[in-house]
């Protein structure tokens, strides 16, 4: 192919002629190191052919993307992270890291469409107000929002489980096993998260007839900790419920303690269910009927959202959640009868 | 104070004059974002009154890190790379992250001396053979080794857990409750850290005058399913040990559920111990007696050996252990009367 006269080639064209992907081509333009020296020759003699492609808009090939996830990295925060730095590695893009708790105490936001070095943005349940977020995408800054902690605008591109609908999967297993009498040992009510699961519960018992009971429900903080100090009060009421609904799974491990501590036996006497399927749902003894989070799934959508935009294609469906599985395993079964 | 002809100030004297820390300046000369308005404008007024410092030496004020950690981030791994990316901000540097399994894949390390953005690279358990490190410490990029596979020489950095020690004070400790027969689900073979920890637990045996039997000995990949393996084998023995330990607190709970499957209560019949001290052995039923690695800090010690490195400082002791605490919890007890 001749190079042509007074045009530039595109990126595609230079990739097709080099015999290798596009995001190959991005990093070899970029001076990533992820690329074989020899790979590097291939792309570097197809410019020489083609000429160089058309300067890139502000980050449509430049530019590193700051992951902001201001939590200690464990199980479910650090699985995600893991699979959005797998992703934009494939789409030749650097990540410029936040983490660990004291990342929430740093204001970070309002300087971020400034940074030459930062194209865009994910954002993992970020603290920030509401407010702040809108302040960032009046500004025109690409950026997604992992599982916001408040509904958001629709013009802010956000990427979630579907909470509902896994709460009432979970809840409606309960009923359907004869479950009405049913604690939940829920997440911070000021979290959408903890709001919609809750909605999920209320929707299955109502479908039973039941509508929620004040004294069953507790808000916590979801660690082992606060699931035992839950689960006891709900397991020391007059009227004892026959199943616990737990936010996360260390809840759910809180909960299975404190019910061991009473003599109860799971399922015969209470089931527990839990929330992610972290590794801690496989490892107690009876192992908990939980739910999937489609982690690594929300970590690759977050960045397919974020490619978009800072390519400027039109996104139209800004808020994406994604299906949960309900994964049925020992710690429920039929209601003891009354 | 005034302004110095002819010389220049120092970061320090800066910080002095503004009233912040070093850090503050650094990132405010770098135009980092962390930082309030407020701030910028005190250290932009003392190097209007100081002069500028001097040109930062490659990496010593500007660059960002890279730290790679080529696996999933999860209590273990995301432990201590969210301390280091705390670390890291506190010194005003930025972190460029390579996480995820896939990112074992990707051939890193030749390219980074050559990267402009890269000031020098914390590598978190890195897969590359020695002979990678040696070339890139060959080339005076400034590294540091978080917890080696393989035996690092004497130059490269490396921060890890002491772990022959951490596992001779788990076998002493199962020793001392009369323990002999101790069954032992090791890490990989050609892992440091499972050499290490083999050493420790045949001393504390030797002490009690026992040799290490081959037939109590296995071999895994340190996850709940290999642990459980791995515990039926030894468990199934026609003289069965009367303790195992595992490698981690993973495979410690794929020993408890074998020892639940056989009936055998924990520790009246067996003692069983982890090692991490994650969340994992804080939810069992009994808990884990395990050890605690200092995973934050030693995150926070490989971020120091590399700001020494980067400022050309001595570093006299590159190869650094951190003490480790056993943790007693439920798990273990005296061994049963042959």
């Amino acid at each position: 192919m001749a190079r042509r006269q007074g045009s530039r080639a595109t990126v595609r064209a230079i990739a097709a002629e080099a015999g290798v992907s596009i995001a190959t081509v991005s990093r070899v333009m970029n001076g990533y190191v992820h690329v074989s020296p020899d790979t590097q020759e291939l792309v570097r003699k197809a410019v020489a052919r083609l000429g160089a492609p058309a300067p890139a808009r502000r980050g449509a090939a430049n530019g590193a993307i700051y992951v902001r996830c201001p939590y200690v990295l464990t199980d479910y925060f650090g699985v995600i992270v893991s699979s959005i730095a797998e992703t934009l590695d494939l789409h030749g893009r650097r990540v410029v890291l936040s983490a660990g708790d004291a990342a929430r105490e740093t204001q970070v936001l309002p300087g971020l469409p400034s940074d030459p070095g930062i194209a865009g943005a994910v954002l993992v349940v970020p603290p920030e107000p509401e407010k702040e977020l809108e302040a960032l995408r009046a500004q025109d800054f690409p950026f997604v929002v992992v599982d916001p902690r408040t509904p958001l605008p629709p013009d802010i591109a956000s990427v979630s489980a579907a909470h509902l609908i896994a709460a009432r999967s979970v809840s409606a297993h309960l009923v359907a096993l004869g479950h009405r009498r049913i604690g939940v040992i829920g997440g911070p009510g000021d979290w959408l998260a903890g709001q919609s699961r809750l909605a999920g519960h209320t929707s299955a018992l109502a479908d039973a007839g039941v509508l929620p009971s004040p004294e069953l429900l507790r808000s916590i903080e979801p660690t082992s900790e606060w699931g035992y100090v839950a689960a006891c009060e709900l397991l020391d009421l007059p009227d004892r419920p026959t199943a616990l609904v737990a936010f996360n799974d260390k809840a759910a491990v809180g909960a299975l303690r404190s019910a061991y501590e009473r003599g109860l036996r799971i399922p015969e006497d209470l089931s527990i269910t839990g929330f992610d399927d972290t590794y801690l749902s496989r490892s107690t003894v009876p192992r908990l009927t939980t739910v999937r989070q489609p982690l690594e799934e929300m970590g690759r959508m977050a960045v397919s959202l974020l490619m978009r935009l800072l390519d400027r294609h039109t996104v139209d469906t800004l808020h994406v959640e994604l299906a949960t599985q309900l994964v049925l395993r020992e710690s429920t079964g039929p209601a003891p009868l009354g």
